[in-house]
């Protein structure tokens, strides 16, 4: 009997959980399984604000892939996904290409920028290890070059941040402890410093408690953030935005703009002609796409519906593991041909939003918590995603343990 | 009577050593003494390389003024000078004017770019502090940007340095040592990035040893720079250089073009009407500018002839050095109108260039030395200028220990 072929596309939190546990559930003798991912590495998604704004070095957001997988059950490929060809089970790659029997895919988030107008060329996103290298940096040359010209220009030390939804608000919470550290590097005073927050939504952090939205934001604000609520970024220049509110339009000089106000679905989906929205693919229940039965999609590019609220699920790391345990259960299933396909059920066990290395707000199992509570459990909720995928050995290696 | 104005302009080697000399040598009731300097710090000018290739931190690279001088003697200002009267012993700084009996100036070096097109406009040089800082992460920026780009642009990495002379041949010393940490850091491939010295005149370091010469270009060709010798750079622009070897003219794209292949003396000598050459006064025996009694020159703005050569002494920390503690005693001589203004004999002990922290080719006490003798001679130099500014507590703070 011939052995199938079980290709995972991405190494994110959904791909590599699948990859992980299905090593551990299959005989090297039950299946063939390939894992394919851009980079060699596996990195955080959800601490790459950190390492963007230069408060947590990159290589401790990033792990290489061959320390998680049985490189005895798992062949890894580093190469860049192109297109699926599900009519005939086959995946293009950049160098090469790959049949399979079952596909998992698992390609990640995108950064959407809703057309708006010089996005893509002026602003950045917060999108991987390349990208937050670069905003550090970004971000650092700005404040070396201020001093440096005959002419100030106070604008290179402002810094836009698109959005104040989770990401933004996170980001904005490691950039207000890393600028004071810039401002003595450089010799610049900090009263020069402008952080500007855009966010088009009536309230930042939209769908969160109002009482820790309060806290948030009046957290941020203590610390030099300025806010601008109901206001929408209408075009981005080299030079920085222009924002609208109501009829009244506006610029904003900044030589920093990042934007942290969109994802969607990877453009593969796009490409490959599933049935999709913004990238994403309404699964069914086993996390399948629809009209092809051995194609599982998990983690951002799938979309599944709360049937308690009738929105879709937000694209977490949360949900992209759990997927990723019940994808590799599934996948066991049917490669032994034996037992039941489980549906996907989603055990939120809550939401952290840091505000920094010793600040955050949440609502952990129902309660709600803000200040170093708060803090503490979002480390754990980070070394909980390592422990999951790596065990304590990678806890060891890349937890956060500054926690007093 | 009436206590004289000493004003001192510049706080490098040469206006740093007359001030703690003269502060030594004076009483509080003899003189005023007024030291004025753009910034609040003194800075290693032969340190700067270092720092612009991100190998020393530029804050090992600059101490506090007001940690060497004595401020119940010495007022100081932190003020740029714009123009000096001579005639009218005034001196016209941006916030404010001094008047003086005496005057030391010691303004330092700027980059001269010999009309060279787009030198100014797209080169850095290796200035002062600011500079260094936007080398250093300009440099940074761009293996940074390297990997986020589809289309990758290889002349990112690629970093020029005009000019093989002493500077130029100190900064590539560092670069080869910082190009693997940074290859590291941004994940770039070491084999893609280069490193291209561009040296009109037909050798580099000329003046020094052909036989060291042939040792330093072989450690840095070794460890990867590429040496256009007997080309000169023609034009600079956005993308790179144009460079001329006889009648070819080739084109070098360049993430990167540092300028270390020129220095003159301060603008403001040219501003204030002294006869002059590129910046730099032809001093008399005492260090004084022709016509004026009451004006000493110190460093890299005055110019002496070596008899025994017929050129000019380079501009070096060494000479101006010396130059200032003769002025000081000479000042002393003229304050208290006793005593007699003695020449200035330039005692040189020799020169020292680095080859990266770990090697060194040089010249000391007639001596010729390569390698770790002569790189452990080179701290020793560097810590020697820390001594006599700033006696052994300074050593400590600043000093070079890395030497085994």
């Amino acid at each position: 009997m011939k052995k199938p072929n079980v290709v995972i596309l991405g190494a994110g939190y959904g791909g590599l959980m699948t990859t992980v546990r299905l090593q551990k559930l299959v005989g090297v003798n039950e299946a063939n399984i390939t894992l394919v991912n851009k980079y060699d590495y596996h990195y955080e998604t959800t601490w790459l604000h950190e390492a963007s704004a230069g408060t947590l070095h990159h290589d401790r957001v990033r792990y290489p892939i061959t320390d998680v997988i049985d490189r005895n059950k798992v062949q890894f490929v580093q190469d860049t996904v192109v297109k699926i060809i599900p009519q005939e089970q086959r995946v293009l790659l950049e160098k090469g290409e790959l049949s399979y029997d079952y596909l998992v895919v698992a390609l990640g988030f995108e950064s959407e920028t809703f057309g708006i107008k010089g996005l893509k060329e002026y602003a950045f996103s917060i999108a991987n290890i390349n990208a937050a290298r670069q905003i550090r940096e970004h971000i650092e040359y700005q404040f070396a070059t201020y001093n440096t010209e005959i002419e100030k220009r106070e604008e290179r030390l402002t810094i836009v941040v698109g959005g104040a939804g989770f990401t933004g608000i996170e980001f904005l919470g490691e950039l207000v402890n890393r600028v004071p550290e810039l401002c003595r590097e450089y010799d610049i005073d900090p009263k020069k410093v402008r952080i500007i927050c855009v966010e088009a939504a009536p309230t930042a952090l939209p769908g969160f408690d109002p009482e820790l939205v309060e806290y948030a934001v009046g957290v941020l604000e203590r610390k030099g953030v300025e806010f601008r609520i109901g206001t929408a970024i209408k075009e981005c220049t080299p030079e920085g935005i222009i924002v609208a509110k109501g009829d009244e339009t506006e610029e904003i000089k900044a030589g920093t703009v990042v934007w942290a106000a969109g994802v969607r679905g990877s453009y593969v989906i796009d490409e490959s002609g599933f049935e999709e929205m913004r990238g994403r693919v309404k699964v069914d229940p086993f996390l399948r796409a629809p009209g092809y039965d051995n194609v599982f999609i998990v983690g951002d590019c799938s979309l599944m519906i709360n049937e308690e609220t009738n929105r879709p699920y937000p694209p977490t790391a949360q949900i992209a593991m759990q997927q990723g345990e019940l994808c590799a259960k599934n996948l066991a299933v049917l490669i032994r041909q034996q037992g039941e396909l489980q549906p996907f059920k989603p055990d939120i066990k809550g939401t952290v939003c840091s505000l920094g290395h010793d600040d955050a707000i949440g609502v952990v199992f129902g309660k709600k918590m803000w200040g170093s509570k708060a803090s503490f459990m979002k480390k754990m909720v980070d070394n909980r995603a390592l422990y999951l995928i790596g065990g304590p050995s990678l806890v060891v290696k890349k937890g956060k343990f500054n926690i007093f």
